[in-house]
């Protein structure tokens, strides 16, 4: 899989410096109320130096938490066929990365986000501003239904990942992708598209 | 909850060394090759000491596993009405675990499990030869379709745990169990009644 972002601009301890800053910032205040401005001010440098080397807050906060991915572009490659078969491809996807190089850096996330506090609010920010939001914004799927589908998604997708790559638990350890596409697929597809049953819907509309 | 057992006799670091020495010899050999015998030479006592301690070997090895529930009973239970609306009982069952004071020591087995390669094979035993061997007795499902069937329900039961009690992703670390029963009901019903897609089918046979 090709590594985000390219060349790794800058000295290596001000980038260490920077993303343990980011890391405290993000869990500590949340996604959306952590600025720039105040990990700079945490990781003792200027904000332009964050941009320089980082870019957007976005990139910023997928390299503190050390993602296999980029939400953004993959949500764009899986939606370009639309909802058709898009709950297999989700599968295949997720599986590629674990089955992957990426995959002891996607271990070593999962294994951090159970027994850190920390890096279990940072894995909840990322479900919720990274790939929510750009699901919403990819498919226009409803901001409020998004919210209750979204994490539904996200335990069927960890709990694979659990039960293949941490617990190992046969024959799903050693299942090819597509068997396990094949098999769980439908369920995230009827998370993402089916009718929201009436106990969640009250959800819903009493969110509005 | 009501505990397993009721009584808990003997000296409590005999117990305690009993206990030890079942973990590491469960982990090391699997359930079915670890004797009795070999877990009290482990733990430098008479044999019939741990049969009057914990009973049969399948108490012992709850006991060594701290699981808060007896995985027989609770088969029976749910199969008192057979199939029909089974997805939705064990969901409810579940988080009636996980919301209940046992919860906290189904968060440490579940912390355990993914920090630890020995808990991680204690939890792949679990599944294996207590929740899988009751369903297949409990309710005559086939052991070879069983074997991809309970795989695939562990992993929604076990990352539903993750979103609503490790990572706590909202809404579904506050929705009453209900509303999630509803919603993942049906996965669970499907993983278990539904037709095996093409791919698994050909795992299933090849396996016979």
């Amino acid at each position: 899989m090709k590594r985000r972002g390219g060349r790794r601009p800058g000295n290596p301890d001000t980038r260490q410096a920077i993303l343990s800053a980011a890391r405290e910032v993000f869990a500590e205040r949340g996604f959306d109320a952590a600025s720039m401005r105040a990990i700079a001010t945490a990781a003792g440098v200027d904000p332009a130096l964050i941009h320089h080397y980082f870019g957007s807050k976005d990139q910023l906060f997928l390299a503190a938490m050390n993602s296999p991915i980029d939400p953004k572009e993959v949500v764009g490659q899986l939606w370009a066929d639309g909802w058709d078969g898009f709950g297999e491809r989700l599968i295949r996807f997720f599986l590629g990365i674990w089955d992957s190089p990426d995959g002891v850096a996607a271990i070593a996330l999962l294994r951090s986000a159970v027994s850190n506090e920390w890096t279990a609010r940072l894995m909840r920010e990322f479900v919720l501003t990274q790939v929510l939001r750009h699901i919403v914004q990819a498919t226009g799927m409803d901001p409020a239904e998004a919210a209750y589908r979204i994490p539904l998604v996200g335990s069927q997708l960890l709990g694979l990942a659990l039960i293949r790559h941490v617990i190992k638990v046969e024959p799903v350890a050693s299942l090819p992708a597509d068997a396990l596409a094949a098999a769980i697929g439908p369920t995230i597809q009827r998370y993402l598209t089916g009718e929201l049953p009436e106990e969640l819907r009250r959800g819903v509309s009493g969110s509005r």
